[in-house]
Parts: C-alpha cells; structure tokens; sequence
C-alpha cells in the first residue's frame, strides 16, 4: 500500500486509495443482495423470476454507476501526488453518496414490481435524487481539486479537473431530466434511462484509458 | 497499491488488481449468507440442518467457481505490464458476471430443498446460464489480450493467452450440457456436474502454479 | 502492500493496515443495509420512506463515525515503523469495537420510528455505550503507541500520543453526557448529539490534514 | 500489491495475501449481523437486548477465532518468498473453511436463545465440527509449508512450521473435547470453552509479535 520511506512517513494517498477501492469493491457487490429468491407457488419459479425483471435492470444501472464512480476515481487519484485535509473530506463525501446507492436501487427494484404508479414515481424520483447528491459530491471533488493544483502531479493541468467537474454538473442536470420523465411521464421511462446515462459516462470516462496515455494527451 | 514515480503518474494495473481482489473477496465472502438456520419445531434442528444439503453443495460448487475466477485473474494480470481502455472495460465484465454467481447460488439452493422438479429445472437451467455468461466474459476477456500484445509483459506469448480462451469457451459448451442435463434428465445430476467443473478448472488453472515456473514454461 | 525485501521477511504494518482498511470499509458500507424498504400500503410509498427519517440520521451519524474510526487510524499508523505484538492486540481491539456499531445503528434506527420512549431510552444508551467501549479501545491503542517510542518513526514525538489519547478520553465522557441526555431528558435530543460528536471529532482530526504538514507541526 | 518489476511478471505471494485480507476482513465484519434488533412487544427492547446474550458471547468467540486466523496467516505468508502450486490450494482451503464460520456462529446464537436441550447440543456440535475443519486446514497448510521449504524465505526453519501444525492439530483435538461436553455436560460449558480458545491461540499466536523479534527467535 505504500512504500516504508527509510525512518520516515510515508506518502498519503495509498490508503485513501485502498480504502476507497475496498468500499467501492463492496458497495458494487452488495447491490446482488437486492436480486432474491423470488416467494412462488410450487412450479411457477420461472414466472416469478422473470416478473421480477426491473431488479435486474436496476441492478445492470447501478453496478455500472459503481463502476463509473470507481473509473473516476482511479483517473483522478492518479494524478495526485499527495494528501491534504480538504481532499479527504472530499473524498469521504463522494464515498458516502456512493454507499447510499444501493437503498434507492432497492426502493426501485420493489416499486416497479408493484403496479401502483404513485410508488413508482416516488422511487424513480428517489433514484433520481441519490445519483444528484452523487453528481454534486463529484463537481466537489472535482471543484477542490481545480483550486489545489499544489496536490496534483506537475504534469497534470487544471483544463482536466475543469472537464471533469464540467462532466459531474452535467450529470445533475441529466438525473433531474430523468426525475421529470419519470414523474411526468413514465417511471419505466426514466429507469431506462438511468440505465443509459452510465453507459454514456462510462464511454467518455478517461479512467478507461491507460493514464499512459491520458498523460500524453491531457499532461502536455 | 502503486508506487509513487517521483513526480509522475503511477503504473495503471495496480489499482484494478486491488479492486477486483476487493471485488472477489467479497463474493467468495457473501456465499456463506445462503447457509441460514433453518426454521424448525424445537428438537429438529439435527433434521432442518440435514435437510438444507443441497445449499452446502451449492455453496462449494460456487466457492469453487469463485476461486477459479480468482485464480484466472491472478495468473492474467501477472502477465500484463500496463493497462488500457479495452482491459478495464473486460475486467469490468468479469466482475459484473462474477458478482451475479450468489442470485442463482441461492435460487438453486432454494429449489433443490423443495419438491418440485419444474422448479429445480428452471433452478440449474437458471445456474447454468449464469456461468455461461461468466464463460462468455472470460472467453471476451482473453480475446482482447490476445489481440493487444502491446499491455503484455514481453515474455508472454499469445499462445498462452489462446489456450485461456479456448478453456472459457469449452466452459460455455460444458455449463449447457449441465444445463441439459439437468433440464431433460435430473437435476441433481446437474448440480454433481457444477461441483466438479470448478475442481476441473481449478486442477488445470495456470493460477495455481508459481508464476515463476509458469514463466519459464509459457513465457518462452 | 508489502515490499518485497530481497530474500528476508517484510515490513510489518502493512497487512494490519490492509486488513484494517478492510474491515472499515466493510463497516461503514454495510450500514446502508439498514435503510430497508419501508412496507407500505399501495401509494403510500412516500410516506414510509420520510417516515423512516431517523434511520438515515443514524446512518449519517454511524458514517461519520467510522470515517473518523478510518481517519485515526491512517494518522496513527502514518506514525509507525514497525509492529510489536501489543500494537496487533490494540489494532484488533480498536477493530473489534468498530464492527459493532452497525448492530446499535440499527437499534437506535428501529426504536425511533416506533413510539415507545422506554425503548428509545434503551437504545440511545445502547448506542452511547457502543460508542464508550470504541473511545475506551481508541484512549488504550494511544496508551500503548505513548509507552513504547520504540516502534514510532523517529520524527514522532509523544505529545502526538498523549494528545490522541486524551481526545478519545474526552469522548468517553461526552458519550456519557449523550446517553444521560437520552435518558433524562429526551432521545431525539441524544441523536442529535450523536450526529455533532463525529463531525467535531472529524474537524479536529489530525487524519485529514496531509502527513506532510503533520510532521512539520507534531514531529518536530 | 506486487511492486512492477521492469518488463517482467511480479513477485506472486502479494496477491493471495491481498485476496485472503479481504475475505478475512470479510468474514470477521459480517459476525455483526448475527446481531439483530430483537423483535419485542414496546417497552420491552431492553429484555429483548438482554435475553440474546448468547449471540454476543457467540460474536466474541468467533471475532477472536477470525482474529486468530488472520494473525497465523499474515505469521506465516510473511516468512514466504514465492507461490507455488500447492500453496493456493492450502491457501484456499483455509479460506474455504474460515468463510464457513459465521453459518455455526448464527445456529449457536440462536440455539442458546431457544430453550430446547437437543437444539443446544446440535448447534455446539456443529460450531465444534466447523472448528475443526478449520483445524485440519490449517495443519494441513503447515504440512505443505513444511514440505517445501523452497519456497519460504531463507531465515526460516522447519521447525516453525512443524510447531504451527503441531498447534492446529492440539485444535482438532480441543475442539472435539468441546463438542464432547457440549453433546455429553452442558451446552453452555462449550460455549464458554469456545471463547477461551482462541484467546489461548490468540496469546500464543506468532502472529502478535513483531515480525523482526521473531526472525530472531526462530529464523536462526
């Protein structure tokens, strides 16, 4: 985790790091938890496993949220070459919006189950509003680290903290259009597109590229 | 977790490693979760506790797997020296199918307890396509390293990494026999077959040699 | 996490540091399965989720909490350079009372959303005492690092010690005045408190500033 | 986790022991949800917290034995320098049955709670059968260390190995005396036998002390 320096401190992001990567790890596979043993009728196993096809489709959401969460959060961390106060808070902020997701995951996969459609306006709106507090703690995060350059590596400049928290509040405003899609219009509606908006950061995430190269094309 | 390059980014793999060990960890943690205390009149509990076997096999068949899917990983990873977009995509894949295993653990833990066979051929039905997917995940994942010698480690060569494809593939023909089996046949056959193929996995797991050997003997 | 040192064993902390950060962020992420999906009549979905508002002020108080457990823990062992077999004691002690806090979480969360003052007085106390025995583990683990210099890096003085200890005392007796204020007067009181406490303890942390500018005001 | 060594594949113990701190932190957390919020009439929570006293004793009990594993695992993987084949199967049977643990921890909790006699000396039979299991584990993982001495670092002699099996199998033959007057005396008996073991293993365990005191007093 982090290398003993010969009788002195040693660097302070790795356990940021590692403990970041272990609440992430567990955060993403509880979310199968929420996949049960549907309660049928001897013989009808098949019918109540295929019934219960939105937590399927909400578990497909939000492990991609996770996995984008953890992209970014690898892309950032490793262009920080130490720790400061603010950036735990920061980071403790991000990690705490993200443990929260897999209780609106939850509230979704029941309502949608259940027919009635004043429950399933209230979860996809729900949904909706945990991924908001989410997109918020990231433009934070993102926000701190702009106005710190004295934490990140030289060659990093601030044009990519700028993006990325750019990228954050835009995530804001997609997960209050899906809140109103889903209340206004309908609550599959939006589930699909929460499904959707996942997919689309994890595209454009650059915790996909090799930082080898993100270093050539964002560093310089 | 990395080492800090004065100055500089941090070599790439390290953090992926880190979060699917996490990842792993978890699931293989999480399967104990199905083995719950039977509810029983007061004195029965010798009984209840016999009575629930088919969830003690279901829990080795997917420990097994598990530990196979950690292994596999090991023994790629330690074969790569940098990442890229395509790796983290097909880790990312993995994980996601490794994380689905405990859902149809329990749901064929559930089924075999009760009577009823159209149940517990949906239940190994069920079982096998998840590990049909695991397979697929592997199969893609091995697919792209082969196809990208340039994130490898000098000394290893594409042949290792077609042998690895060519044993995920083999593992899609083999849950859907399994899947037949226990479809038109019986499914607790099904279920001896899912136990043995993870320990068929796991003897022939370049994960289980020293990777020192395991150089020497694919890596020229 | 550990450097391989060329044909001898390795550095010490660095698996307590691993299996730590673990087990905290297994804490601190399972206290999300605590907020439950209310059960609720068709349409009243809403209201049971606002309902159970004292669950997720018990959820961020718990959060915070083990975030500043985490902080410590990191300024702490930044300060170490090897392990003695009383640090492995005090290390699993401190863990030991931290794995318990989800259990009077959920007490608290349940037995403020049901009516009963009796109960709620209980359960305050039960989370008070929780919170007596992880500040009287944390006031032992400092005790132990101020006796023995002997495994401190060099630049730590023992006034850091004996300063962390005396924060954990004081947490002993401000955990007490939370329970008596729980009892005597009012429970709802009591988890306000319990919610500042963390965020005070968080503020004045030394966990959250950069180990760098610690070693400049503690280690000389 | 494994330092990049340049252009070549990396040392392999880093990963098992990161894998294996991740289950362990795993196994050793989820303890805690044997804890539940007793189901009582209002006004009655604090009997109901009172008349579970065994699930306490049962969580402190395999707390301690989970801590025990860990410390004999990071004892013994510190005096490795290399994988082998034969390792990660020891490794991963010690995991397997140390997973197992909090299955037996739930059935004794909630036995000791009923008040049938046959229940009570089913489920302390079963925690003392679990026991061994692990016992024979992990003589069985010492076994192999002592077989293959190439693979442990230089500085350590046979005669630790053959000290440590020597201690699981002394295990195999404790717990059985426990099952024995648990089946035979009182239940309860057993239970208090079940705590005091692993404070025994856990003050003569190897893995309390510091590393470098041990290379002194067995590696030469």
């Amino acid at each position: 985790m982090a290398n003993g320096e010969p009788g002195g401190l040693r660097p302070d992001t790795g356990r940021a790091e590692a403990f970041s990567d272990g609440v992430l790890a567990i955060v993403i596979t509880l979310l199968v938890l929420n996949l049960r043993v549907p309660v049928t009728e001897p013989g009808d196993l098949r019918e109540g496993l295929l019934d219960q096809w939105p937590a399927y489709v909400a578990y497909v959401a939000s492990f991609g949220n996770v996995a984008v969460v953890w992209l970014n959060h690898r892309a950032a961390f490793a262009r920080l070459r130490r720790s400061s106060r603010g950036l735990q808070w920061a980071n403790l902020f991000v990690l705490f919006t993200t443990v929260l997701l897999p209780f609106p995951t939850a509230v979704v996969s029941r309502a949608l189950q259940d027919e009635n459609l004043t429950d399933q306006r209230t979860a996809v709106v729900l949904y909706a509003l945990a991924n908001i507090l989410l997109s918020v703690s990231w433009a934070m995060f993102f926000q701190y680290l702009m106005r710190h350059p004295e934490i990140s590596a030289e060659e990093v400049e601030t044009p990519f903290f700028r993006g990325e928290r750019l990228r954050s509040l835009v995530g804001v405003v997609l997960y209050a259009v899906g809140a109103l899609i889903g209340y206004l219009v309908e609550p599959l509606l939006a589930l699909a597109f929460f499904v959707a908006l996942p997919i689309f950061y994890g595209v454009t995430s650059t915790g996909l590229y090799s930082l080898r190269r993100v270093t050539r094309r964002f560093g310089r």
